[in-house]
């Protein structure tokens, strides 16, 4: 199999991607690693250790990068020659079979879009990243901002291809799939989520029902299931939450000798919770509803987060997923 | 000034609510309390102390009690004569100028709704608690939870109401008011935030455009508007991880001897760290838009809890609330 690592994309670009292609090269060698980006820079840094460039590792050049700051849809439109457009445009054309890219959500989103395009039956592709849980599985959310409006049909979409991807990728049998709300009951929430319930419980999936945010890091469900808004409230304000608590502690820990005392005992175990909260441990979130596989790495990805995404691709790959997602949508 | 307490509401009912009634009577004197229940179980808790009951509180008797697991309409609309569909009519018929309960929030906004009636002019009444901040100034959040979905409009009112509300009762001047949303640029959003941004411009407020639930502990504004399905995933999803935080930092300072000894030495920090993160000390949330004020009470209030929203109930009535949102509102 052949996939496309956009090696200009992501905070930490292009070396801790090139560090990621070269681990992944080395060790899934029936994989073919492409790093789409500009030559000139990408085969110093390939050859910068000394070793042999791996067989199953190439570079494809493009001229052109999407940056952080770039407006999506202009930037997809104008840069034609960018290493993202560039890598969607050799999925869409069947010269990679899945594409990663650490770079501008938005224009990258927007790739899938334009230049992947939608898998016949999906009207909004959704972005579907993991939050962390207590368990440490984690829950898949989706959507986590690739549309900010949605319809009943749209959440009941992403409920059946979130359970396929959970399942077929990562591993959960008969993943239990929840519906954000305000309550437990049936009957709870706004317009759209009433009118989602009953779609989503007509679908062949484990639906479990209405799950508050309160309870989403007790792991009560495998699969989150919301609009790109309300998702974007819950995982900013997980994210605001845990950081503002790390400061707090950070404050509180370091008031005086007996605190920092106390604080150097326990280095350990707060490394560890920090650990547990980290979403790069989780690696990259599949844009699903496209009709090649397309999956997010975290801005600030790192050699491990990319290889990992890598990891992540081939399992889906094998698994069929995006052959499964259209057969459950649109029958073929 | 006369305040009336639901004497029966709230998980700590009736002691919790006698108990703060008693500190309120003692310590302003120039107001009446009015405890609001079953006059066989109220008569002996006051009696209990072996002190005189004060003179400015007074017990009005009420033979039902609205339970937390009914239903709100149905309650409301059936038990005619429960303590807080009393309070609400003292209120509606200016035996009373204010109302608090701790009992079940769904059936406080219909008595609101349906027994206080709304002020004239607005469309949705707003619940509007305070979320804890870095800074411990906290941020009053609008609406959480009265209206499930929201109208550009409705959220142009929360906005004026929550101005005023923490400039009059919580003493902030020009309060910086924030609109809930998924980036802070103009023009981010879904389709209720692009139609409100806008009229909050227009507003006689200090507007400081988008803001982001990541940034919300960081006490980047004074009053936050948003509907109430994105209000409430935003507060579970604050209290969720916070609970899910602690509960890692026990489990992880109970590890071994060495993480235990830590965690000993840290104890002052870890109970400051709880207290910074507390609800409960922030008092009652009022209900904002109805033609008197009405002030919701933390479900697991106890005394103290009760006595502090006597004491916002009557600084909102000092500094006439009700009739400033009135005339911003509907200019009468």
């Amino acid at each position: 199999m052949r996939i496309a690592i956009d090696a200009m994309g992501g905070d930490h670009a292009p070396e801790c991607n090139v560090e990621g292609a070269l681990a992944a090269a080395a060790e899934w060698k029936d994989t073919q690693i492409v790093l789409v980006g500009d030559e000139q820079r990408l085969l110093p840094l390939l050859k910068q250790g000394g070793g042999t460039v791996p067989s199953n590792l190439t570079v494809h050049h493009a001229g052109e990068v999407i940056e952080a700051e770039d407006e999506p849809v202009k930037a997809v439109r104008r840069k034609k020659d960018a290493s993202m457009v560039v890598a969607g445009r050799m999925l869409k054309e069947k010269q990679a079979e899945a594409m990663i890219s650490a770079g501008n959500t938005g224009a990258l989103m927007t790739t899938g879009l334009l230049v992947v395009g939608r898998m016949e039956g999906i009207e909004r592709p959704a972005l579907a990243p993991m939050i962390p849980t207590l368990d440490e599985a984690g829950v898949l959310a989706l959507d986590l901002g690739a549309n900010m409006d949605a319809k009943p049909e749209h959440l009941a979409q992403y409920a059946l291809m979130g359970s396929l991807y959970r399942e077929k990728v990562m591993g959960v049998k008969n993943p239990r799939v929840g519906l954000l709300n305000v309550g437990t009951e049936p009957g709870k929430g706004n317009e759209l989520t009433k009118l989602a319930f009953p779609l989503l419980q007509e679908l062949p999936i484990n639906f479990i029902g209405n799950v508050e945010a309160r309870d989403i890091m007790l792991g009560n469900c495998d699969v989150l299931v919301c609009d790109g808004f309300a998702g974007n409230i819950l995982l900013k304000a997980v994210e605001g939450t845990a950081g503002a608590m790390f400061k707090l502690l950070k404050e509180q820990f370091t008031q005086n000798m007996r605190s920092k005392l106390g604080a150097a005992l326990l280095m350990p175990q707060l490394r560890n919770l920090k650990g547990k909260l980290d979403y790069k441990e989780h690696g990259g979130a599949p844009l699903l509803g496209l009709s090649g596989l397309v999956v997010k790495s975290h801005g600030s990805a790192d050699g491990n987060a990319i290889k990992n995404a890598v990891r992540q691709a081939r399992v889906a790959l094998q698994n069929q997923l995006v052959e499964s997602i259209s057969k459950e949508i649109s029958g073929k």
